[in-house]
């Protein structure tokens, strides 16, 4: 059993992420190739807190362990400065039934898992030598995405953030840089958000939005959008218009997204069809082409998958036991 | 967070059984009346092992936790000489989505609240005064049948044990009584099935079987049979003539035991109605008949529901808590 800080010692180093992000690129081939025994997720709610729980579980067909993942979303705790995400992963054997391991993480390993998954989709899709990064959102899903795009995407070299609050997003700014051994550029807070988005290279939404908040007119041609925000019905981050006019659609699960991804508002319009729709993890496998033209819009789409959590718990458990031993 | 050895400590006691069947008693009429929360079961398969995980999770409308059960099922642990059922449950905090608690009891709290889910339905519907128990099955749920049924049913003076192995029978026999502070009879092994079961008062039928064992002529008028082994799909222990032979169907879930439970057999080829099924929680509230004539044959059909583990959740944490501090 591992709790946060025992799992933050294992993760939080530049030399992980890597590692973390090469299992979690096989684990999106896998589950792309139906490699991956992925029940449907169980949702429990509590109306009146408007908040939920959900459990994520799979199975990678021939490998020794599962992974149950138990997240709840309590967006009232903030009023009494709790974490509104919270929660644990279990990991047991698929030979004998018996629980291994408890990884008590608290959301951290999801959130982990969702950077470097946006940065993975992001660097497979981007054009070449990104320099400019865009996040929105002021929680530690953006904190992530940052880390994970400047890890794995060097050539960044400005990164700016806004948030629908800005004193949020301007206190994020700030806790960043000591709280990762990379080096962070210094992160500018964006007044000018139309402008931004026109000069950005990829942009990362990473919001709970209701309501869109990119423009499609804002956007150049050869810009790179990673979608993360919209992960339950309702949510939705960027114009309708903007994902019906992007050249390529690519997203982490078909059935997830277009029922309650960003694209599931164009696509339940009628705007795109499932033609329009390729995997993620069929572009990462060669079998799909990704972008194909500089001057395209690219959009990856990603609402989570419990791929992903299969990849970080063996990741992570992994580390602990590759640990040298003090004394 | 508890483990098995914990939790034994807590439960293990002739004091907390009548304390853990009251609370299990208020889950089931609190299911029945729709008081609780229930989503789907999850599940997952290991096809290649016959093996499977459930998940089982509900929230009581109104209460300040929830709970998730995992259970696994690996029938060919044997051959190792590991247990096949394994798992644990977790309780969270239906207020803020912590995690609370962690209950690593390896399926023991599942055993003993479907052993004591039996004898409640068995006090429900027996005749009067019973005193002879038959048990058929030969692992921990028929052992935690005959205990539970001892303790809330005083009047028994008589158990006779039958498995489909009588020397897996006979072993576990020997091992009941000194395993339990309470003063067992001694356990008789059944030789002549047929005239066993037509001599007992209950009959308990706790076995993995795929056939049934038990013929509807064997059984005389006045015998309440209690049948919690048919829990999955292609699971049968009673003659389908039996199922429509009885005066009173009680279950613990429509849903569940019409689906897959032993009553789903005989309700599938029709020859029972939805009519003809009444849930336990409804009787025990008093709301709907449980036996009306001393010659009836009454047939409780458990699959099992989730507000059992959320009351023995609660009553070993409520135990713990209360545990007075040495010294």
């Amino acid at each position: 059993s591992l709790d946060r800080a025992q799992i933050e010692t294992l993760i939080d180093t530049p030399v992980i992420t890597p590692v973390i992000a090469d299992a979690i690129t096989n684990a999106y081939v896998a589950a792309s190739a139906g490699k991956i025994n992925l029940p449907p997720v169980g949702h429990i709610i509590f109306p009146d807190l408007s908040a939920d729980c959900h459990i994520k579980y799979g199975h990678q067909i021939g490998t020794d362990h599962f992974v149950i993942k138990i997240a709840t979303g309590f967006p009232l705790n903030g009023v009494q400065n709790l974490p509104t995400g919270n929660g644990m992963m279990l990991v047991l054997s698929a030979k004998t039934g018996a629980v291994e391991a408890l990884l008590h993480d608290e959301m951290r390993l999801t959130d982990i898992r969702t950077g470097i998954g946006g940065a993975i989709a992001s660097r497979a899709l981007c054009a070449d030598q990104p320099r400019h990064l865009l996040v929105l959102g002021t929680g530690p899903q953006a904190a992530c995405q940052i880390s994970a795009h400047k890890q794995l995407l060097p050539s960044i070299e400005n990164i700016s953030l806004w948030g629908r609050d800005s004193a949020k997003a301007a206190s994020l700014a700030e806790s960043l840089s000591p709280l990762h051994d990379i080096k962070l550029p210094e992160i500018d807070m964006v007044d000018d958000l139309p402008a931004c988005v026109n000069g950005a290279d990829i942009i990362v939404t990473a919001t709970g939005a209701t309501a869109p908040i990119i423009r499609s007119d804002w956007v150049r041609g050869g810009t790179h959008i990673t979608a993360v925000g919209a992960d339950a019905p309702g949510k939705q981050e960027l114009d309708t218009e903007l994902v019906a006019r992007a050249d390529r659609l690519i997203v982490d699960s078909h059935s997830q997204t277009t029922d309650h991804g960003e694209i599931s508002h164009a696509y339940r319009a009628g705007l795109i069809g499932d033609e329009a729709i390729t995997e993620l993890g069929t572009v990462l496998a060669g079998k799909a082409a990704g972008r194909t033209d500089a001057h395209h819009i690219t959009i990856a789409d990603l609402t989570g998958i419990a791929a992903q959590d299969l990849a970080i718990a063996k990741a992570v458990l992994d580390a602990h036991h590759n640990m040298p031993t003090t004394g």
